[in-house]
């Protein structure tokens, strides 16, 4: 993938992953590219490190307003990405916007549920619907042969907290219970494996990353690895995924999670 | 669990499952059982079925209103069915009641995702909350060991729908997407595994069950089985669980999802 010219878009571009994605992909020399940057507020003193990296890679990386839990931001968002883009499309779209909550069945209740489900589901869902037309046109306009990164393909964010199977593991080492977060991630998992079922003829790449536990605002300052560590790993994975991996959960060193 | 005396309550027991459920319990010669079966709308026409078998089990089943789409509606239910109950407590809490819709990724919109959400995942979640100190009251109070649904426990109607390892399969044969209910019900195993782990020094037992593809106003005429064979199947699946289930997904036969 990094080889290649391709447009992608990344939501949550201002921090943490998103923010460093956003930067080791303008770093890879690659003639044509263009990086959207999606975040809730562009002029916002917590963009101020994405406006910066955007004014050193003038052309290449685009600052964008997009808020995944507001459908009329994705909207105005698709429209203003659809006048950079060319019958070339959209190669790679990457929900990583997310929230977190730290409840759990004593502390959640209907607000801070419906919040996270807002933004963990319905925004990667909405993202997804509103960018496919353009998703698709890169798919037709490629000429390449079967499922790729640099031709086609939505990358979810999730999390080892998604997996329901490793429930028993991942409570006893991961402190907090976070329940909306999982419960949210978990569906954000099942959207992912329909979609792919959905979109397998457009030819479009479906996949779930767990980006390991980062030191990022979100992860916290425990994290085992950092925003760097994670991010090189997810890009070598992205990199190497086929339509044999379409529906699949990896984790940032490629190994495959259980539901 | 059909041999002891226990108080159960089931949601959406108007019609379908949780009315045969309601019939096949209050069958069963069972001195002391009460029965509270909730519905949106006890005075509604679709209620009748319901207030006919009530009637035939005078004080054993107690028709309450509950809409698990309203939190206010829960509260007042917990409220009125405390009132019944003693320092026995509540055994068993099934929670039935659950919508589907049809929609694939170009149908659903926020409103079909929402009101899926609240009803399959919020809903659960919200009656199990606020049922819980009657759950806990019945396992403190019963003196048994281990756990069973004779005890305390929350039987969680999930689906094979919710199996995410299953869905190349069960697109196969399902002929309906049913997006926005896939991802609401992989968000209640979820929600039902970890509430299993939270709630195990309690005493309270949680499972999933998968209750075939029955022939009900959800499941349409098309379905495998009947709501006789299928509740009669849970029941029998119910009866036999102890706390190695605990956190189990489960069909009606007994038999083991993958998630």
């Amino acid at each position: 993938m990094a080889g290649k010219a391709c447009n992608v878009l990344i939501t949550g571009a201002n921090r943490g992953l998103g923010l460093e994605m956003v930067k080791q992909l303008a770093e890879t020399s690659c003639p044509g590219r263009r990086i959207f940057a999606g975040c809730r507020d562009p002029s916002a003193p917590k963009s101020q490190s994405l406006q910066e990296l955007a004014k050193q890679h003038p052309g290449v990386i685009h600052v964008i307003r997009l808020d995944v839990a507001d459908l009329s931001s994705i909207k105005e968002s698709a429209k203003q990405v659809g006048l950079f883009l060319g019958k070339d499309g959209l190669n790679l779209l990457v929900n990583n916007a997310g929230m977190a909550t730290h409840e759990d069945m004593k502390t959640a209740g209907p607000k801070e549920m419906q919040d996270t489900f807002n933004t963990n589901i319905m925004g990667p869902m909405l993202v997804t619907k509103e960018f496919l037309p353009y998703l698709r046109e890169a798919a037709k306009s490629s000429g390449e042969p079967g499922m790729s990164c640099s031709k086609a393909a939505v990358i979810n964010i999730s999390t080892i907290l998604a997996s329901i199977a490793k429930v028993p593991e991942t409570v006893a080492f991961f402190p907090v219970f976070a329940l909306p977060y999982r419960i949210s991630k978990a569906g954000l998992n099942m959207l992912t494996v329909c979609n792919a079922v959905e979109f397998k003829d457009d030819g479009i790449l479906f996949a779930l990353l767990h980006p390991g536990w980062v030191q990022t605002d979100m992860g916290g300052a425990g994290g085992a690895i950092d925003a760097q560590e994670s991010v090189s790993g997810m890009l070598r994975v992205m990199s190497d995924l086929t339509e044999k991996q379409s529906g699949a959960f990896l984790d940032y060193n490629g190994q495959s999670l259980p539901w």
